[in-house]
């Protein structure tokens, strides 16, 4: 039987291990982040009729451009954060922000040049940066997971990155940036800097986002997607704000007819729908700044978090705080920091499950 | 306002054009091969429910290695050409087979690595192979677009490619290739051999299939499409099969959770009805052939083709003849070698347009 080892993959991919949180069936699955609340019958239902008012051309390929589907996103984040100004010239959408990550790279990093994270980060980033070819950096946030603008500067000017990658609310940690910081890197970077805004929509009140800073950053990109506040994971939907000369970078990349019909079509009728999407993203707010307080009155040290988890430890051995909580049907995360564990933001009832699984689970590792 | 030239892009993307096709709205659109049979009332309606069945979890990632799928398509395939005793386990599926290529060559490709291909042939394997950082290499068919082992041995042997590229039918030739062929190039490769079979349903009777080379041949991959003959080029659903080992290969470039549900749900409700989808294949072939013989009577140089499209000519101003015929509402392909053109096969009511804007083109440019 032939092994990967046998053939001739590239010699910076052996030896690794795919990437992914285990998909097991458990109970109380709060390790990816997704949104607890699924669609209601009435959007299931229209759901299933915009696919069936698609499927009789679905012999021909889609729009190429996905025109309609940006100028809905546009409008989204327009009234989301009024006076943007923004048009489907300056949005793009791609299978995942994990996609979108790549075609950047692939228009602005690639063989001979490098891309820059501040770790603790979103795991996918160097490796989607090396599996583009693009050498990976890695600097690191604060103690605090926060970014004192003149640290990042720092890094910034001594490596020199062609692409910089800010994650704000920062995944695992949940930490937002100050738009402080955001701009002291546009100014010292070179390249491009990608702000990868993934769970924006759960961000605190007075917490800025980065689009605000659009305008007179060509360099700038910020990245969102409908995975997280607005429960559209399974449809896999991911998009881009930036200068409309970046969306013509990345025409020179991206794969023609990347975007099915049929996610055009969905991801269209859920934004048609976006208030009972994002209706849950009050609850989970709440149920997250619940959580934090709840933990440190445990004793844990948690992290702020702008985000639908929560990173909290310190645990001197992790592996077996997790495992013992996995035994009572809650999966959470372990990611980050090697004392820290992750959990996402679930209905009370999931939470209530985490309270009592970690409080057993500690019993348990005395 | 800020241009393409003013971004940091990659300077091998300098000055580029976007890939595509123009996407025209005429009465007969013979352009992109595709299937001109649309889904019936019934498969429409069994795509909504699908969708609507996978869209109460949406909020949820999907399966991330689409088992289910998989299991699917190896049933297809072993059904179409039987004793392959194909799993699930030698298949894999992404959005398009153009995904399904960059997969490969990030896997296999990428700095310092070289691709070969045999032109003309698929216009979208160079461009990928660069865009992933891999180096082209062109090596060329021969005159009548077959391509005859010892000219394709030779030009491995000297290039040393780490992956080779071979197509059968050949885009945009139509152009099958024998199995000693593929055993050439596959004993001669020092690296991955990819067989794009995207038009192997339209092969005509005798011509033989790489899936039946898959047996002892870890290094061979065998990619198809549901975009053509399957007529679903709307859902975006690739292919192929291969060895296990390089199924574990593509885990480790692949995006996580690259297929949605939504893509899942779907491409499975079609495999199920795969009888009715495929069942335009006998017509769309009898159309080629008489497209093949009509063209010939008419005095042009056609190639041989095993696929949904014609490649014919020789055209002094191959431009003015398309334009002609695009003025007649007969969209059809300047792709190939400068002096050809190619048509899509479509319903008869559209190769009579086709037969009619042709003749008149050719009467205009007297």
């Amino acid at each position: 039987m032939t092994s990967l080892s046998d053939l001739p993959i590239r010699d910076d991919l052996r030896g690794q291990e795919p990437y992914g949180a285990p998909q097991l069936d458990v109970p109380y699955a709060l390790n990816t982040n997704e949104n607890p609340y699924p669609p209601s019958e009435r959007l299931v239902k229209a759901l299933g009729e915009a696919v069936a008012d698609v499927a009789g051309t679905l012999n021909r390929y889609p729009d190429r451009d996905a025109v309609a589907l940006r100028d809905d996103l546009a409008a989204f984040l327009d009234a989301d954060t009024p006076g943007l100004g923004l048009t489907g010239r300056r949005v793009w959408a791609a299978n995942g922000s994990n996609e979108i990550i790549q075609q950047v790279l692939q228009a602005f990093g690639g063989p001979g040049r490098a891309a820059l994270g501040f770790e603790p980060s979103y795991s996918m980033h160097p490796v989607i940066t090396r599996v583009s070819g693009t050498r990976w950096v890695n600097a690191f946030r604060d103690e605090d997971f926060g970014l004192e603008p003149e640290r990042a500067v720092a890094a910034v000017e001594e490596h020199r990155p062609d692409v910089v990658f800010l994650t704000s609310p920062n995944n695992p940690t949940g930490t937002a940036l100050p738009l402080e910081a955001i701009e002291a890197v546009l100014k010292a970077a070179p390249g491009m800097v990608v702000v990868d805004e993934a769970y924006a929509e759960f961000r605190r009140a007075g917490t800025p986002s980065a689009l605000t800073l659009l305008g007179g950053h060509p360099r700038l990109i910020v990245t969102r997607t409908m995975s997280k506040a607005f429960a559209m994971a399974g449809t896999r939907l991911g998009y881009l704000a930036a200068d409309p000369a970046v969306i013509d970078a990345l025409l020179l990349v991206r794969l023609p007819y990347h975007l099915s019909a049929v996610t055009q079509a969905v991801a269209r009728t859920a934004l048609a729908h976006g208030a009972e999407l994002l209706g849950g993203v009050e609850a989970l707010r709440r149920e997250r700044d619940a959580a934090v307080a709840w933990l440190r009155a445990e004793g844990f040290a948690v992290a702020d978090s702008d985000a639908n988890f929560v990173l909290f430890g310190t645990f001197p051995d992790r592996r077996r705080v997790w495992e013992a909580m996995l035994g009572e049907g809650v999966l959470i995360r372990e990611v980050g920091p090697p004392e820290w564990l992750r959990v996402s933001v679930g209905t009370p009832e999931e939470m209530a499950a985490f309270r009592t699984a970690l409080k057993n689970a500690m019993k348990e590792s005395l």
